[in-house]
């Protein structure tokens, strides 16, 4: 759900204006050259594939949090090995995607020398988009994995309290001489930001995604308290995914569990949210001739492009959609809603910059 | 679902009887001893835990496969090992359960001395429940993994042809003191076996789950021609999902991919299938100290645990279902189906043996 389908009359920013001003207003904020080039990075991610609710939107939230406290402007890193094919890393509160990055650069050095790399990632801060840090491993020809939780918004299978973030899985995949086979899903039903949406809408939700106060089903975004899990009936299924990234992100960093996380939007800009995230590296030339690995994800990801849709509808690969965004985007720019544009120019206006709508 | 419930005529047998008669019997079909343990293991933990469908009702097809030429009663596992922390094992077309425990073991061991081990296994068969491997890792203090593809049953996203298998997912954490967490899922949105089971009942099934062959949904078990994927209206996260699956055990290992994968009942038991798994170890002490692992995960299960239901349900974690399936099977013993007790004493007819029922 792009936020410009709920403002139609949202501007139209070329990327790389976009790209240029989120760089300069971070270095105007204070932070150094890589948290500026990092953050700047994961953000046009999600502006450049259509994740808007992980795009250039939230380049006044993480501002407010490099300047109040809560995110290090000018970290410095640490990477503690005491394996070989994992490391920890200590990110000092950095910002997220400076801290992600770093950590899948190293699970792709380690890949490269031991088949597969792990980074458990301490200190860091909200993740962004997930799939911006598989991706990056599989351009450089690994599978990617990337798993982060999040301040609780989803009640478990038959729970009624909001329990799990919408603990994101990411997972990439290269494809010689393609697109990589791109997936990252939030293991809840549906985004916070869909039930937010319909809210301003005044639509109702679909069925089973999200619930009221006490657990039960609701599609009354207004009565909307949590989310439910991925797969409805078979929501353990969804609740169960939830703790992979749960499991990985903060019990193997010693960082917080989801229901122990301030909210994201939070009354305190301060302090520091005690995040971990998780990423993985796999080297498939350590594991086969890497001609029979490209051979087959060729067939795989062809073979799926070709296989008949229902009448009607068309069958994509994950990655497909964000693609298709991407070159549209690349034309013509992207469309910015009315709040983020207003939020640009008052940044453009007190660090003296040009905005780019 | 168990196939007791539909079959309230079937025989109790206790559990120790059971694991006997499957030991002597693949023993009797000529097959060495560390196929006759890994096999019988492997089914045990279906049928002690409740995952009947892939539990000793599988015997009288893992015979048929040994003893007609699909399956290598006494396979020469080889593992080849190119880099540090991840290896290749070809499984000689051994049975699933040997080449899977076999994969996991050096898994973990890779893992004791690197912090993360994957082993991609080659020439396996029939996988059995995923959840075995990723829990016995699980009981030497790993993270495990388990993934393996299988042949066609799930449509895409819009889909209208059986693309993925069930494609299932393990993952199992120790919880010291407790049992582990254990989560074990097929990526469709039901089993195969409940659209059989509910074809027998004349049961309609769930919105949902199963598509005509055109990929149309369909409730009727007579139309249904293929599962969906999980998730519903976001089968796109489903369909996803296998995708993982599907790439670790077949591209991973150069073997075939779900929908080139022969059925498993089919008329040819003579022919190896083809079919790939993967596993993963990772060691939570190579991470951080042991002892805030050890607190996170009993403050994550317990918290779950003790979490608010919905009213008149009950949360429970991943794993909870089954520990208790297994107390009240280790007291009364496990109700079979009658045709797999049929199967049973055809067996020990074969083999002059006696039959546990």
């Amino acid at each position: 759900m792009t936020s410009d389908s709920k403002n139609p009359t949202g501007s139209l920013a070329p990327l790389a204006a976009i790209e240029d001003f989120c760089r300069k207003v971070f270095l105007a904020a204070g932070t150094d050259q890589e948290t500026a080039d990092a953050a700047t990075r994961g953000m046009l991610h999600g502006t450049r594939y259509g994740i808007d609710s992980h795009g250039v939107r939230l380049l006044p939230h993480y501002v407010k949090g490099l300047t109040e406290g809560r995110l290090n402007p000018r970290p410095h890193l640490v990477l503690a090995n005491a394996f070989g094919a994992v490391a920890s890393l200590d990110a000092d509160n950095g910002h997220g995607a400076l801290a992600t990055y770093t950590g899948m650069e190293h699970a792709t050095r380690l890949a490269g020398e031991f088949g597969i790399g792990a980074v458990a990632i301490r200190n860091s801060s909200h993740f962004g988009p997930a799939g911006a840090y598989a991706f990056e491993a599989a351009q450089r020809g690994f599978i990617g994995f990337a798993f982060c939780n999040s301040d609780s918004f989803v009640r478990l299978h038959d729970g009624a309290m909001r329990f799990h973030g919408t603990n994101p899985i990411a997972c990439a995949v290269p494809v010689k001489g393609d697109n990589p086979w791109l997936f990252d899903m939030a293991t809840s039903a549906v985004p916070y930001n869909r039930v937010l949406l319909y809210r301003s809408l005044g639509r109702q939700l679909p069925e089973g995604v999200a619930s009221d106060e006490r657990g039960y089903d609701t599609a009354d975004p207004d009565v909307a308290d949590m989310l439910a899990p991925l797969g409805g009936e078979f929501g353990f299924k969804g609740a169960g995914l939830a703790g992979i990234p749960e499991i990985l992100s903060a019990a193997l960093t010693g960082m917080k569990l989801s229901f122990d996380i301030a909210p994201m939007p939070g009354p305190d800009f301060s302090t520091p949210r005690g995040l971990g995230a998780f990423v993985m590296a796999l080297n498939p030339a350590a594991f086969l001739d890497i001609e029979i690995f490209d051979a087959a994800m060729k067939r795989y990801v062809e073979t799926l492009r070709a296989s008949p849709p229902r009448e009607g509808f068309r069958v994509m690969a994950p990655g497909d959609r964000e693609w298709a965004v991407a070159a549209e985007r690349k034309k013509h720019g992207a469309m910015l809603d009315p709040a983020t544009v207003e939020a640009l120019r008052t940044l453009a206006s007190t660090y003296r910059l040009t905005s780019p709508v």
